[in-house]
């Protein structure tokens, strides 16, 4: 075997593994007993572990010097332009694996989950100080981590977090797009909630029973078309995508009060199995061949769920469904009212359920936090204060307690410190890639009205999906709408849809 | 670190990766779309292969033999008892797992899932043939499996299949228990069919939906003292018992028609729960920690199913609880009449559904069928015929289709040979050890009425769970019951219920 073809092997087994090790992470969420999470952590710790060892054999650096030297000299002529995408993948792959010892990798598993199991009794108390012993350990180790990589991408410690989960994003992309919507936003938000005002939507009546919320969750998902043949949905106390591109596992939660926030979490998650769902078979378990980052995967998510299933066009086709299914009727299940309900900008406090107007608000303020926390400017003692402080800043609220605030996300408790702009970022680029297939596709909306959803994806297949890993984002994104990622079209979307 | 504890090291990490996969079973068992099997093959087989070389490293031997020399010359004065029976079980594990190539490991991994699939379509048309290409695979690397195991021990081919699920036990020992059982049982099935025949139970009428059996399954499981905190019920096509001991997955299946299927499908895989949640926690993740063998397995979940559940006593109890929670009434649900349901004798064609007292005939049955298959004495093609002819020799019966035949079973189909003659052994080791536990509770029948079970599963935490792999089968039999394993206690067990 060549080098290369060596590589491709060492790998499928490494992917294979954290295949093993996602549908642990799924179970968990889905399935395990609470009491049971030490002993789940030590399961995953030790196939994060083996993963580990398997991308940093001493071997692995000397094939990927080989074959990126034969690549150099020409004399690698065998490898097609996709193969080579995957070998610089395979090499940024490494970098970021072989960067952090194995302790250090076993030490971070460990210690996040002891810490979510912390945050899982502390959020619902909101008793922030509860979580700070162990809190304070999942920073300290996601910071040694930041270091270890920082040190050999050459690039800043909170830099090195935010390529973990989208290569090549940088800080300072991000001061600009960030300071560009910060200034934008609290006029567009103050205008939107005015124009709204005038005429506020009805309030459909609960309970709905979680069987019927469900059966219209899959119905909808069927008619995205999600591929049931090779995936599920399940519940889940925070609604997620996992599994694999043959076993797709999305999960959403059910409020017997509000039925919409299951059904918008599925749309939601959907978005992201397409995704999934569309990359190359050929290029399964190889670096290219996976999707190219969180951006773009939150893009997936938001294009599905804000671009498309929140329009009028598609919210006119769902609602007959909606009232079908719910087995609901009146005047607060008309598809005008049910769009209104659907864009409703309020000034909220939990991100999750935030609409697309507040959301990046929410994210700015992580980003800031975060940023300050791995900087050392800000204690995590003082990390209640600031939130609040924050919160008054971008969306003039102060939540109540901290179950409202700073507790209500997991991220920092599980080490995903440099995951929050991604949400953002994703937003932007599903206004742009949405409005690129409103280009190449002129009835784009009139199909999305019938709930004929396969001309959209057959452009999403073929300009997203299709690609995974092969081009950069920046690529991807300007090869598939003519730009590179910035605030026009998510602009011109808010213009669109909220007058502002 | 001493050879001991590096074992002790390596065997705990080989552990935590059995424990890994043994979760993608479960659920591949409970949830997995039927297209994902073969990526989920492909991952199992990675498992199952990294557990392998774990063990299989050379260190691993030297260990084994320098831990062995230093209790030999007793220079290992630290060891205690426990630590001692661990080095034996890892020498026990050693050799079957040394024997086997890390090759073979992942042939018989995907061929056994491979065949799964084939058989799970195969099996409701009843279409034996179409399973004879992947079946005769499954069925070579059995013998070849078998065949390595067999020259590491020193011992037939058959032996060393049956030698991986009972420590120990040898066709030999089979013979004499079921030529006794063989003789014995045809009688005694005449004379239990001829005495219930004038007093047969009335049928309870269904529908019952699914949620109430559920809930029926549940608040039994509660009242046995199920640890629900670590543990679950769910649904599978075959009832079974995985996870962990810190994570108990139970799974039943239930029949609309048939409350009793879902329900004595709960309480057999509870019994099975029962023991591994009474494992010593010190010595979890080694090999003197696990169960001793699937012969006790079995009879733990026999014990709790028939010697129990299906007791006068225990359906006293039971059947109001079962009244209101299925929501039912009449004579049909009276206990007697329950009970009378419960011990129903009948000569059918399905094992998993059969009675007590023909079910050892069902066994005797594949102990020979298996036998003659390993021995080369019986080609694939005959199975069928050899089948229908046993079961009218052994039970008088003729299956009127493969469904009802030698397709019912999976063991064959997934690299179980050697399997079944512990089903049998179980029930026998069941009988003998309530018997024993009646002898050390003299109102042990009494607290079954009443619903208790902490009297019965601190006997048998003490004598059975708690011994874990400490002492072999036997020895842990003749402590417990002051006899080895026999027919005695069993025909006294069908005499006084069957009056046989």
């Amino acid at each position: 075997m060549t080098p290369y073809q060596k590589l491709e092997s060492a790998f499928r087994h490494a992917a294979l593994i954290d295949e093993a090790t996602g549908f642990l992470v799924w179970d968990e969420a889905v399935h395990m007993p609470d009491q049971s999470a030490e002993s789940r952590a030590e399961q995953m710790a030790t196939l994060n572990v083996i993963s580990h060892e398997t991308l940093t054999k001493p071997e692995i650096g000397d094939w990927l010097d080989a074959a990126e030297t034969a690549v150099a000299e020409g004399s690698n002529a065998e490898l097609d332009a996709w193969q080579r995408a995957n070998l610089r993948e395979m090499r940024r792959s490494w970098v970021h694996t072989a960067a952090v010892p194995a302790d250090l990798v076993a030490a971070i598993t460990r210690a996040s989950s002891a810490c979510e199991m912390v945050w899982r009794t502390a959020k619902p108390k909101g008793d922030f100080k509860a979580t700070l012993p162990t809190l304070t350990e999942v920073l300290r180790l996601t910071l040694e981590l930041g270091q270890a990589k920082a040190a050999k991408l050459g690039i800043g410690v909170y830099d090195a977090l935010l390529d973990q989960y989208e290569a090549g994003l940088r800080a300072a992309d991000i001061d600009v797009i960030f300071a560009d919507l910060a200034a934008f936003l609290p006029g567009a938000i103050e205008r939107a909630i005015a124009g709204q005002a005038a005429h506020p939507p009805l309030e459909p009546k609960g309970p709905f029973p979680v069987e019927r919320q469900r059966e219209l969750s899959l119905k909808l998902m069927r008619q995205v078309g999600f591929p049931f043949e090779r995936g599920r949905l399940d519940a889940s106390r925070h609604p997620f995508c996992g599994g694999t591109p043959e076993d797709l596992r999305i999960t959403t939660r059910y409020d017997e009060g509000d039925f919409a926030k299951a059904l918008m979490g599925t749309l939601h998650e959907t978005g992201h199995a397409m995704y999934e769902a569309g990359l190359p078979k050929a290029w399964r378990r190889q670096p290219v061949g996976f999707a190219r980052g969180m951006a773009l995967h939150e893009s997936q998510s938001l294009l599905l769920e804000m671009q498309v299933c929140r329009s009028r066009e598609f919210v006119a086709f769902a609602a007959p469904l909606m009232r079908e299914t719910l087995g609901v009727e009146g005047p607060a299940w008309s598809a005008d009212n049910l769009y209104r309900l659907g864009i409703r900008v309020q000034r909220s406090f939990i991100r999750v359920d935030a609409d697309e107007v507040t959301y990046p608000c929410h994210v700015i303020l992580r980003y800031r936090l975060e940023r300050a926390l791995v900087a050392g400017d800000l204690a995590l003692e003082d990390l209640p204060g600031a939130w609040n402080d924050g919160m008054k800043e971008l969306l003039g609220v102060v939540p109540p307690d901290h179950t409202l605030g700073c507790l209500q996300d997991i991220h920092w408790f599980r080490a995903g410190t440099g995951y929050f702009p991604t949400y953002t970022l994703g937003a932007l680029a599903a206004a742009q890639l949405f409005q690129a297939a409103g280009r190449a596709i002129p009835d784009l909306r009139a199909t999305i009205g019938r709930g004929e959803f396969a001309p959209l994806f057959a452009w999403l297949r073929e300009h997203v999906h299709g690609k995974a890993s092969f081009l950069s984002t920046r690529e991807l994104l300007e090869q598939a709408t003519g730009q590179k990622l910035g605030t026009a079209a998510f602009k011109a979307h808010l213009a669109r849809r909220y007058g502002v």
